[in-house]
């Protein structure tokens, strides 16, 4: 019996990095993108470069691959039916994606499974957003990512700026408390197909305008919390019948409790340190639970980890500045994506240090990142 | 200033690691190998399947690449010459090759420079074999590898056989003492174009038919020792001008000497347990070097870390059985290097796991390793 063949819809860096631990264990990688040049290429064993809710590319791919994942959530349920109809086993599966992709579902589901969520509601109209009341958060419901999709509403005047920012009359909207959260904790937990689950540490993260900038782990915070955001993710990854690692972010509130706020289908950013700092990363652990293989360890190797991005400075070449600089800094792990081009904000890499301590660590991965940049 | 574009010659396990860790940098990989479906092929970006003595090939490898490594030392310099013209960088140079690659000449190379070797000499004739003496060895000075080119000759009775083995008559032998050692110990040194070095751990291996089957780090032998490995490899490597990561393997003798046994060009298996063990791995380092970039850190992350080799059992497919029975043995790095066939004694892939101590990790690296067979 040959080793199952994996296929990954979509080519960033997340598939890349998931190509990557499959390629470590001998399976053939085969990444379908919309364009040529992206990420993932590098190190899958073949592409297809096309529109992954073409059917013609499905069938073809659905020909080379045993087993399929996705790096995204915004695949259509129609695409994966192709691929499930000719025999390709899809992780997570189209149920799964279809209860995390609309927003406003995913919270009901978790709201269901007694897991604690920020107040929330529908907003198919204005009026229905001032009944909620403010201050409160206009999401909506599909395609949002790293705060793309989101408006904080302070108070009645500023509803209608942010209901035009989303575009409310075209329906999808859903809105919930504002969160005036101590801290961001996040937890990756992978979810075998026999519903055995492991645990990754539990992190803070730290966003800048809305975007996963430095992940520390372990997240400092008594135990009980790391406990109890662990078995909140356990929980709700199980809720969806989740399969592969998926990450959860929550918020810790000033009075003590742990709300979900939302949880990512697949690998996430806030797991790209157990690349280094985990004996098994979260991208070994998803290949081996959609391949169906036992998961491995997750225990740090060290102390403690931080991770940092490297975010586009400026439009222009997605290849680093400052490389050699960086690279001099000792016990820096630096993963540049390459990605043919930079813009301001966008994903570009990560640098990631271990250390005694997470202050030690952070000192490491940001001296590092400092010295990179991208675009211009 | 997009990153250089690295070509590797030769798509085999020392490749696909290589194209691993410069893809993790964002770099271009380009690997030519003889035949498609090779290892490397899952980790590149483009692969030239082809001849790399072929001038043909090594033209449209020039056009691709900016920067040339090698996974093995059998390649002819008229070769390399093709793509230096080119203004191809090619490091290890043809000159460190051509040194290294006749394992007579290497010998002088050593001796040379004042490091201790076993007392060899020429042996273009049967009678300058009977000169020289017994017990001795009688090598191949071109193309020997895991064991392959060397025969051992206990007495004068044995001589004809070893002669006629590697056939003698056709020139290219040497021969030297039958090293009767205590241990053989390795390491992996890494060192960049300005001449700056770095040193792994100085390892323990144990070999099994004469192809590296277990290496323990660090080697249970005083420091003294150590250093000195270490001291001799770094000498060695710029004895012979050599660019990117080395592996010196060294017999320490039963009277407490530490002869120079051979070098190999290249990353090198017994440095294979650097990639979970050590900050920075052995393929990362010869990257930075050969990119003329900053050398990262050798040091270990857990105090010990253990590599058993996987080899063939039998002919046939180049597929793992037990694949999910070894990754059920938790802290057990699993790596399977794709080939397509299986021989007995091919190196198929290998196991690496970290411990507190080298039984610990022995133990669990062996009871993975035994889980696994390749081949019928």
């Amino acid at each position: 019996m040959p080793l199952p063949r994996l296929g990954v819809l979509g080519g960033g860096q997340l598939s890349k990095m998931t190509a990557s631990a499959a390629a470590n264990f001998g399976c053939e990688v085969v990444v379908i993108e919309r364009e040529a040049d992206f990420p993932a290429n590098s190190v899958d064993a073949h592409s297809i470069v096309g529109d992954w809710n073409d059917p013609v590319n499905l069938l073809k791919l659905a020909e080379l691959v045993d087993v399929m994942t996705l790096e995204n959530e915004f695949v259509s349920t129609e695409a994966m039916a192709v691929l499930v109809d000719r025999g390709v086993k899809i992780w997570p599966t189209p149920d799964t994606m279809r209860l995390v992709r609309d927003k406003f579902r995913q919270k009901t589901e978790f709201s269901k499974a007694g897991l604690e969520v920020a107040r929330f509601a529908e907003a198919s109209t204005k009026d229905a957003v001032l009944e909620f009341g403010f201050p409160c958060v206009l999401k909506r419901r599909f395609g949002g990512y790293d705060g793309k999709g989101n408006a904080t509403i302070r108070d009645a005047s500023e509803l209608d700026a942010a209901w035009n920012q989303l575009d409310g009359d075209s329906g999808g909207l859903y809105v919930e408390d504002f969160c005036d959260f101590d801290r961001e904790l996040a937890i990756i937990v992978t979810r075998g197909i026999d519903g055995k689950a492991v645990r990754y540490p539990v992190v803070e993260t730290i966003n800048k305008d809305h975007i996963c900038h430095v992940t520390k782990a372990p997240a400092d915070v008594p135990d009980h919390f790391k406990k109890e955001v662990a078995d909140i993710a356990e929980r709700a990854v199980a809720a969806i019948g989740g399969v592969g690692s998926f990450g959860l972010e929550t918020f810790l509130t000033r009075d003590g409790r742990i709300l979900v706020n939302e949880i990512a289908p697949r690998v996430h950013n806030t797991g790209h340190y157990t690349i280094e700092a985990c004996v098994c990363s979260q991208f070994e652990n998803h290949v081996r639970a959609v391949l169906g293989w036992p998961l491995g360890s997750t225990e740090l190797v060290a102390p403690a980890a931080v991770m940092v991005n490297l975010l586009g400075d400026a439009a222009g070449s997605g290849a680093p500045k400052g490389m050699e600089q960086a690279l001099a800094v000792p016990g820096a792990h630096i993963h540049i994506y390459g990605k043919t081009v930079s813009r301001p904000g966008r994903k570009m890499g990560h640098i990631t240090a271990l250390g005694k301590t997470v202050d030690e660590a952070l000192s490491v991965a940001s001296e590092a990142a400092d010295r990179i940049t991208f675009g211009d």
